[in-house]
């Protein structure tokens, strides 16, 4: 059942901005058991997204109110919620009177990674495309996704679960479809995503979580010689929880403590 | 009437790629007295920019069907043509099987732009935004439209017509909407797009119209030094055709003759 402004299975506008321009936000979360892990601070994300673009954020009941359907049906799933800033005419300029924003909400099944990843750790690689610097959509996540499209082209082998992503200036910024941590000593560190990349709510979470139990966590630019050296490195996101990496290059971890710490607190903390 | 892999106000799906990440192409051209307007190099061009995308490319005779009967009820009127990868699996991986692309046709009324504004020419502006570097999608007419979007979104004023794009490194790329071109002694140059812009056709029309005159044209880097000391700048697109520019911040200009010998060129040769 996808919703369409709460219609079920409603239809889309060809001429809606989300289609033209990409010009809307997403969200993608866990349902599980009926309800969506940690939904506040979704729509809180949801909200500075449409804010920095400028797009009316629909309420918050309205999306709650889409969210329990869709988990009534199916109460392990992935959601997938999207924002637009709805129908405009042809150009780019934003109409005066702007239309009603669109909200899609489309639930998938739960996707089936091995277990394997969450306990051993996953295999990455290195992508050969680099992030452009764009500081007025960092951080936001947009329609804009060509870039991890392209990134996410680049290998086939299913033993490879992600790929990492470096800037112009050889800065890791993150997985395709994932933020990464660092562990150096006792300290966790993340890219700072001011100039691209997108700052997911598990990100947040991991972070939050970290400094409740004492880790400190810093959020700075660093490359690749920091994550080879690193004594863990994990990925997060909202559907995979994490996912220590066990082999990257020439480099090889062991599931470490911090990252099946990080594991235990965010699973503590639903929210 | 929108035409929907040719059927009419088809229906588009919520799961479609084109707007979940903006995985699409799109084009814009001008229908006069019922035909498209340099169709053969639209249609070429849009198969470039599917082909470095990886999208199956719809047939000519489909696209040619679509604009015909579209074309046959209004004769004179704006078109644009999007073409996705189709339907997706969530996440960013395309499928293996990828779905059919989906190809959308829509027609609008030709924009009624000021008549003054071909003749004695535009005032505009430059934008704030700068256009991040991104090689693997520079040229291509793609869906990820956000830059565009927010760097219109910086004027209301309904005085000035275009906003100039400068690229991080104070390279000029063009307007938000249109190439650019400026004169210097008896030759053209118009900003290289290795690293952001859209290569649009009407820029290429220009270039080879230019040469067939005798008129040399440099596609190369240059800053705004440049475009202020020029003899004439002009702005293009498959819509306006060819906008000289007569004021931007402090520098002024008359419609030269080059601009408008190039824009007799456009309208002589009508591919």
């Amino acid at each position: 059942m996808v919703l369409v402004n709460g219609t079920a299975d409603g239809a889309l506008s060809a001429t809606d901005r989300g289609l033209a321009y990409g010009d809307g936000v997403f969200r993608t979360l866990a349902v599980r058991d009926g309800h969506a892990v940690a939904w506040v601070r979704q729509y809180a994300k949801l909200q500075r997204d449409c804010l920095a673009l400028r797009i009316a954020c629909p309420p918050e009941p309205e999306l709650r109110d889409d969210l329990a359907r869709v988990a009534s049906a199916q109460r392990e799933c992935a959601v997938k919620i999207i924002v637009t800033r709805g129908e405009g005419r042809r150009g780019y300029a934003v109409p005066e009177k702007p239309a009603r924003p669109l909200r899609i909400v489309i639930p998938y099944p739960f996707p089936d990674y091995p277990h394997d990843y969450a306990r051993r750790g996953v295999v990455i690689r290195r992508c050969a495309l680099r992030l452009g610097s764009q500081p007025a959509l960092a951080g936001i996540k947009h329609l804009n996704r060509l870039e991890n499209v392209l990134a996410r082209m680049e290998w086939a082998d299913p033993q490879i679960a992600e790929g990492l992503l470096l800037d112009h200036a050889d800065n890791v910024i993150g997985g395709t479809m994932t933020n990464l941590f660092i562990v150096e000593g006792n300290v966790l560190a993340t890219p700072d995503l001011v100039q691209c990349g997108v700052a997911g709510v598990t990100r947040e979470r991991v972070m939050e979580a970290a400094a409740a139990h004492g880790v400190s966590c810093r959020v700075e630019s660093f490359g690749l010689e920091r994550v080879k050296a690193a004594q863990e490195v994990f990925l997060v996101n909202s559907l995979i929880g994490v996912w220590p990496v066990r082999r990257f290059e020439d480099s090889v971890w062991r599931a470490g403590k911090l990252s099946t710490a990080v594991r235990r607190w965010l699973d503590e903390k639903n929210t």
